[in-house]
């Protein structure tokens, strides 16, 4: 007996490693007698191997176990088109790091079939719902798992925006944008740009300013029920989600960011310990100097 | 009627100003019939002024209002000797600048008064036990309302720890010390040390590495439940509570850290704002454009 | 007698401020009888004011002073525009804040007067090269008084190049960019990227990653006289000088960047503390909290 | 022929390691009919071996070539009491990592046999000159290496002071305390406090504010010629010379600290080279990409 009925893969196109470990996926399936769908743009790449090829839409929709191949990118993408459904998720790694997708090539048959055999903890990471509204309508909308920033995306620096958060106005800033980030998030871009590292399961949302203006701005940690408000000032700046997705946004909009309803279901394989992974991938091992001697 | 029944009255010693504001509060007290005990240490200061005269603790049994007249210093020795009681506490600023303290002299009478009719917001902001412990003995113990920082306090810099939080292991660090912060210390000391800032609301406790003898020791922000372990390495570092209280540890020792079963209940009074607080007295930029939303 | 034969004029379009004062400039010079040059660009906004008007190119050969009327901004252009002749510079503040530019409109007449009377101090402030080279052929070209900021400009967030320093391999790096600044600079962007403020008279270049993908990566103040060399990686950043100019690279391409062999001479008013300038325009006096008390 | 007629020996007592180290360079030496010092406390520590023993006063008289085997903190202390004899010094590393102390005990022979035959390079270090003035009196003085430390050394965590540079106001500060470190000092303890790494041929001296109690706070970066002045506010702060050596201050003293006259004449194996021990101890990445120039 499986703990999952259905199982659904992605992976990143272009990729011979990915291409090999979806082969020893479906053997692994066929192996239990599993059903599974391949999404249909990694279909196209497994030419003769035999497999039953879905959309995105059709896995989330019937497959309670979703498996991508590739790295934290592919994971983050795989997050925000499933997280209406009613998925777990859990990523097998075959790019440089990763937070998110915490099984390596090498143990990945002993570690996905401890998890097909119930041998596993689940996590929630909610994910931000990110809306751009123009004379009270909204223009733009995506998700992001990691962080939505707002910021020039072009050769002139500087931006200038209001921030409010739960109709409290904060402050005025000019800067070259605004990072705001989930815990999941947190060891990704805002942690290059000063933020804190925030544990995952912390219900808190970061926000840190870049190359601010003032020498006064930090970066500021809310409760994760926080709706922020940016009002932008007469700049014309891009809103990015997870750094995949750019809305557009331009002078008076309203960029509101809150929680999404909907949470990633995201399945670690038993022994799955974030402070590890950060000695590992941050490396916390090190030191700079000798004692004094 | 009264919001309360009987106030208690504590302050920063060998300040005139305090005694002004003392001397006020007891007239304001006086013309609603509300009862009052004062500290014994203020009482003497207030030569000829007849006042009913009681130790900290007796106030915080007797009372359900404390007003404390002094700086945030003075709130914080308040905030940890009263935690246990059942009281609210009212902080009256006669220093510099307050985070927790946050009536003005000026506004003193309408703003108390406001708060004695029932007139205010109550915040609770949560404690930190700490516990310092040799060969599994409790061998010191206090309690912190911003930071407990474990720190070299002397001439020799460095100390060397292995940190836990609930029980997983996190690092070991050679650094000049650890900051552990509550979002009330947020602002505080922590601050300094290149901390986020947090929402007092929020719940959830940020560690600060002093000094570290790595380059890739960042802040952590983790849930305020989380137990937090140090296990000191050769070294023998303070343990301060609020900068104010001095513990002192030696190898070998734990020292944990987590949060008290009682809080602070602070009162703000009507119109308060953790943001504007932020930008009068972190000096943030004040609303550049109108906001269109 | 005038400590000037020649003067010439340049100023920021657009704003009846800068106006005025070039309006004023024009009377003093006259009741000197020095002559005068109006920059062509600036001569079309005065309407009916006589002036003489010419190039940049002509002031920069005719004029031994060139007074600046606008912000920093407006001294970048002119500096870099200037540099290759015989002029002392001054700047005429009419924007919000200026290191550069450090005559208030309130006192221009008694400070241009006194510079005009030969009581100042001139300052030596070096410009930077910035070459862009392909396959060996330079293809961009550009100076910068403040600072060359390589960065990826664009909705795509990540550059990656490998940084020489006098043909010594110094790192690879993975970053949204790198600023180069002088010290000049250093008070203007490296300074919201974390670099350090640098004493104008420094003969020194400090390098300022934004943004990078790892935790090891600070800022690095080497000697002036060092030649940066960035190979660019696999993307298309630009190389914004003085965040005015933006030269674009491609994969392969060898940005250098070394000192220019002619400096800006810039006219400090007498009294004129790099020190009093920084507590002004940094904020310097304000202190974050009270005294423990 | 050797490059060095005579030789002194200093190194970290009780370490088993460096007795090794120090009687291969003694065979080394007798191979080469050097003679040989070692200092008094290192001589005591080698038992039967025969050598000639000497204070390190002496040492710094006779000999014109040190070795230090030891770590940084071993060539800290005999660069502070060599710097006025015309000695030149070189490191032999026992401990965990070295900026000043490159050789390690593998290569010591082949190194130090090269560095006899007169190929290495010099590289001179300068050093800080620390005092400490009461009512215009000097009551305590020594010298730096690496940094100057003015801070409170207890716990009681905040000093006060106010900073001249060249005799020019700079501000008053609220802080933990000051590091003045040199370049050669810019990847020690001022790194950790979030200085700039300096290129150790930078006649620069750079300023870091520890825990400062202001957000506008920053490193500053000043000419190696400047005299920096602390007048210490209402505190005892101790001063600290590489965290070795603790001068006590009160206040009301003057802090003086400025470029010493004599410099340190380290010596460098061929092929050293400051950017490779960046990336060996700070971690920095490698090459990723082939340089195409």
């Amino acid at each position: 007996m499986s703990a999952f009925k259905h199982i659904g893969i992605l992976g990143r196109l272009g990729n011979v490693q990915v291409v090999e470990s979806v082969v020893a996926l479906l053997e692994l399936a066929r192996a239990r007698d599993i059903p599974v769908l391949v999404e249909d743009v990694v279909a196209t790449a497994l030419a003769s191997v035999k497999c039953n090829i879905a959309t995105r839409s059709q896995i989330g929709e019937q497959c309670d176990l979703v498996v991508v191949v590739g790295g934290d990118g592919s994971l983050l993408g795989a997050a925000r088109s499933l997280a209406e459904y009613d998925v777990q998720v859990l990523g097998v790694n075959r790019g440089r790091l990763g937070f998110l997708t915490d099984i390596r090539p090498d143990d990945m048959e002993v570690k996905v079939s401890e998890v097909l055999d119930g041998e596993y903890s689940l996590a929630e990471r909610f994910l931000l719902d990110v809306i751009v509204e123009r004379d009270g309508v909204a223009v733009a909308h995506s998700h992001a798992l990691n962080d939505a920033v707002v910021n020039s995306g072009g050769s002139a620096r500087m931006i200038s925006f209001d921030l409010y958060m739960n109709d409290l106005f904060v402050y005025s800033q000019d800067s070259d944008g605004l990072i705001v980030s989930t815990p999941t998030g947190s060891t990704a871009y805002s942690l290059s740009g000063g933020g804190p590292i925030m544990h995952p399961d912390l219900d808190a949302i970061v926000l840190v300013p870049m190359f601010p203006h003032t020498l006064s701005a930090r970066p500021i940690v809310v409760g994760g029920n926080t709706e922020i408000k940016i009002i932008i000032g007469d700049c014309y700046p891009y809103v990015s989600c997870d750094g995949q997705i750019h809305l557009n946004a331009a002078p008076g909009d309203v960029v509101t960011i809150r929680k999404n309803t909907h949470s990633l279901k995201l399945i670690h394989p038993i022994g799955h310990n974030f402070y590890a992974a950060c000695r590992d991938k941050l490396g916390w091992s090190g030191r700079l100097t000798e004692p004094t001697g």
